[in-house]
C-alpha cells in the first residue's frame, strides 16, 4: 500500500539509543537489582490531592465533551502563573490545553512550519523534535551548543545558521538532557535575532518548575517577544504526571485560534476530569508543596550524583541547574558513550542513555536520570565507583 | 507573524451550523426549559464499573508513561472483538490506541494522504473530515449519497469520482448524521473499486455498537480488504465516554507502525488509568450490559421521534438503523433547514442542527440527536407538534 511521505519523516534513527533502556527495564522485571537511570519518568506518585480531584470529576460525571481549548478557570490559572513568572501579559485567550507538552510541540510546529521552511533547534535537543519538525515538511537545522564551554550558546553558530528560509528557533530551557538554562544574555541574543528576521521562537519549559540554582527566564517576557513566542509547558515533570498527558501552549491569540482549530480535528479536547486534576495541581497548597518536595529531592539526588562523578578524574560531569538529568562526559575513559553505557549495564546492571540521540555535540556524554530513591541512588554511586575502578585497573594493565 | 498554509486548511466554514447549538446550550444554563437536541454527546453517565476501574488505576499510581501503542491486553481484547464481529484475522499488532476515533481519523489521514492526493468521502459526512483530509494537503472529493433514494450509495457517482490521484475512500457506517448503514452490496462495490484502483478505505465505525436494525458489516472483513482498510472505533458512543478520549485504529501492521511513530511525537500514549477503564468497558459484563441498555434506550427514543415526524405531512424522516441521530427533510415546509432550525429554537426553545454542515446532499435536512430522557423527549415531540401546527396555520393564512 502507498503511504504518505510523512511516514518517512517520522522514522527517527535515534531509536537505537534506547536499546539499553529497554534491556534494563526488561531485565528489571526479573532482577530487582537492576537500576534504571535511563528514563525521564519521575519515581514519585502524582500528589494525592490531584488524584482525588480526578476521582471526584469521574464520580461526578465529568466525562462528557468539553471545550476544545480547555476550561476557562484552568487557562486563567495558567495565564496568571505564566504572567507572574515572566511578566508577559496574557489572559486565558493566550492559552490552549493540549495532551502534554509533546502534543503542544507537535501542534505548534504544524501551525507555523511548512515545506521549504527551516527550523533551527539548539542541540542537545530532546529526540522527538526531529519528527515534529520534519513531519511538517520543514528542515531541522541543528545548532550545537558549545560542548567545550559547558554547553553555552554558540552565538556565531546561531547567527550563521539563519537563512531566508528560517522560520523558527526552537529550544528547551531548562534543557533535556543537560539540565542547563539559557541565560538572560543568551535569550536576549536569540530574541534580537528573532525580531530582526521575523522568526517564531518555540520555548519548551517543561522543567521550569524543577530549578535548583539560577533564575529561569522565559523568553516570552523579553520586550517585543510576546507576539512571536510559543511557550510550552506541562505538569508531567513538576507534578509527576507524565502519564496524564496534560500540557499547554501559550502564545498570541491568532496562534491559539489556529491551535484550537487543529485540536478540534486532532484531539477534540482533554478529559474534563484530567482538567480538574490539573487545576488542583496548580492551585492546591498541598499539591504545590508536593511538587516543591519533588524539586528538593531531585536537587539532593543531583548533588549526590555530581559528587560521585567528580571523584573520577576521567569523567566530567556538567552540574545541571534544573531537571532530573545530568550529562557525564565519558570520552576520557577511552570508551564511546555507547560502549560505556553497555559496559555499565553488563557489569553493574545500571541502565543509562548514551546521549548521542540528543545531538552530535552530546556524543561524548551519557545521560543519567535521577528518578530512584536515595538508597538505590547510593547503591548506583557505589556501583559506578566499582565500575570506574575496574575500568582504570584494566586500562593500566593494558 | 507567518503561519503555515495548513492553518487555512483547518478553518472549516461549517462552523455556522453550530450557532443554534451554542445559543441553545448557552440559554439552557439560564432556562431549563430549553431542549438541546443538537449534539452527539450521550446523556448517560459512563458505566460505574468503568469509572471504578479508572479510579483504581489512579489510586494505584498508574499515572506514569505507558507503551505508545497501548497496552497489550487492551489491544488483544479489541482485536478479538473486531475479529469475531467481522471475520478479519487480526492480533494486537493490528491495533493502536489513540485519543478517540477523531485522533485516529486525523493520524490515519496523515499516514496515507499527501499533497496532490484525492480522498473521496461519502456524504453526508461528519464535519471534521474536511480538516483532517485537507491538512495533509490532499483534496477532499465529496460523493453524495442519493438523497432521493434514502441516502443509498450512488454507484455511478462513486465510480466517476475516482481519478488517478485518488488515494482513499472514507465513510462512516453507521453514518453520522443519517444513522444509516452501508449494505453488503454497497460495501462490496466500494471494495471492488478499492482493490481495482489500489485505494485505502477508511471505515469509521464509532456507531457500530449502537445498531437497532439490520446487520452492521465491516468492510475490513470482505475478501482482500484487510490490507487496505483502516477501521476506526471508540468507546465514546457505545459507553458514553465522549470526554475520555479513547479510541483506536485497526489496520495492517505497517500502518500501525507508522501510527506508532506518529503517536510518539503527537501524543506519547494514552493515560494508563484510561486504558484500564477501556479494558473494563470492553470486558466487564455489567459495563457491557450498561452499553446494551443505552442502545435499547436510543432505539426507544428513535421510535418516539420517528412516530412524531411521521405525523406531519410536510416533514419526512429517514428512519435511522443506528446511532443517536436522525435526519428530517424540512424542504416541504417552504423553510430552509437553517430557517426551520432557527424558528424551532425561537418559538419552542428546541435546539437542532441544520444538516448543511454535513454536505450539500443534507441541505434540506435538520439533524436531531436523541440524547435526552424520555420525559424531555416527549415534551420535545409536543413542542414540535405545536410548532408544525402554527407553521401550517400561518402558511394557510398567507
Amino acid at each position: 500500500m502507498r503511504y504518505a511521505p510523512l511516514t518517512q519523516a517520522i522514522q527517527g534513527e535515534t531509536v537505537d539509543a534506547w536499546d539499553i533502556h529497554f534491556k534494563a527495564t526488561s531485565l528489571k522485571e526479573k532482577d530487582d537489582s537492576v537500576i534504571v537511570l535511563s528514563i525521564g519518568d519521575p519515581d514519585f506518585d502524582t500528589p494525592s490531592q490531584v488524584v482525588d480531584s480526578a476521582v471526584a470529576g469521574l464520580r461526578n460525571g465529568d466525562t462528557h465533551y468539553v471545550e476544545i481549548e480547555g476550561r476557562d478557570e484552568l487557562r486563567e490559572v495558567i495565564a496568571a502563573s505564566h504572567q507572574s513568572r515572566c511578566g508577559q501579559e496574557v489572559s486565558k485567550d493566550n492559552v490552549i490545553m493540549l495532551a502534554g507538552a509533546q502534543n503542544a510541540l507537535f501542534a505548534s510546529s504544524m501551525c507555523i512550519l511548512a515545506p521549504g521552511d527551516e527550523a533551527i533547534v539548539l542541540q542537545p535537543m530532546y529526540v522527538t523534535y526531529e519528527a515534529c519538525i520534519q513531519l511538517t515538511g520543514a528542515t531541522l537545522v541543528p545548532v550545537a551548543m558549545d560542548k567545550h564551554n559547558d554547553f553555552c550558546l554558540d552565538y556565531a553558530a546561531l547567527e550563521n545558521a539563519i537563512t531566508d528560509k528560517t522560520k523558527a528557533i526552537y529550544f528547551a530551557t531548562p534543557n533535556n538532557p543537560s539540565g542547563l538554562m539559557l541565560t538572560q544574555n543568551e535569550l536576549q541574543f536569540i530574541a534580537d535575532l528573532a525580531i530582526k528576521h521575523d522568526l517564531w521562537v518555540v520555548s519548551d519549559e517543561v522543567y521550569s518548575q524543577t530549578v535548583f540554582e539560577g533564575e529561569h527566564i522565559s523568553i516570552a517576557g523579553l520586550p517585543n517577544m510576546a507576539e512571536r513566542t510559543i511557550t510550552l509547558n506541562s505538569l508531567s515533570k513538576s507534578h509527576a504526571m507524565t502519564g496524564w498527558r496534560v500540557g499547554w501552549a501559550i502564545g498570541p491569540t491568532t496562534l491559539i485560534n489556529h491551535l484550537s482549530n487543529l485540536s478540534l480535528c486532532m484531539l477534540y479536547g482533554l478529559p474534563g476530569f484530567v482538567q480538574q486534576a490539573a487545576y488542583t495541581a496548580l492551585t492546591d497548597p498541598q499539591a504545590l508543596a508536593s511538587s516543591e518536595h519533588m524539586r528538593v529531592t531531585y536537587q539532593r539526588r543531583r548533588d549526590r550524583l555530581v559528587s560521585c562523578f567528580q571523584q573520577h578524574q576521567n569523567l566530567s560531569c556538567i552540574t545541571p541547574q534544573a531537571s532530573m538529568f545530568l550529562l557525564v562526559n565519558v570520552s576520557e575513559t577511552g570508551l564511546t558513550a555507547q560502549a560505556f553505557a553497555e559496559s555499565l549495564f553488563e557489569q553493574q546492571k545500571i541502565g543509562v542513555l548514551p546521549a548521542t540521540a540528543f545531538g552530535e555535540c552530546a556524543a561524548d556524554f551519557i545521560r543519567i536520570s535521577y528518578v530512584v530513591e536515595d538508597s538505590e541512588l547510593e547503591d548506583a554511586c557505589e556501583r559506578i565507583d566499582r565500575f570506574m575502578a575496574l575500568l582504570n585497573a584494566n586500562k593500566q594493565r593494558a
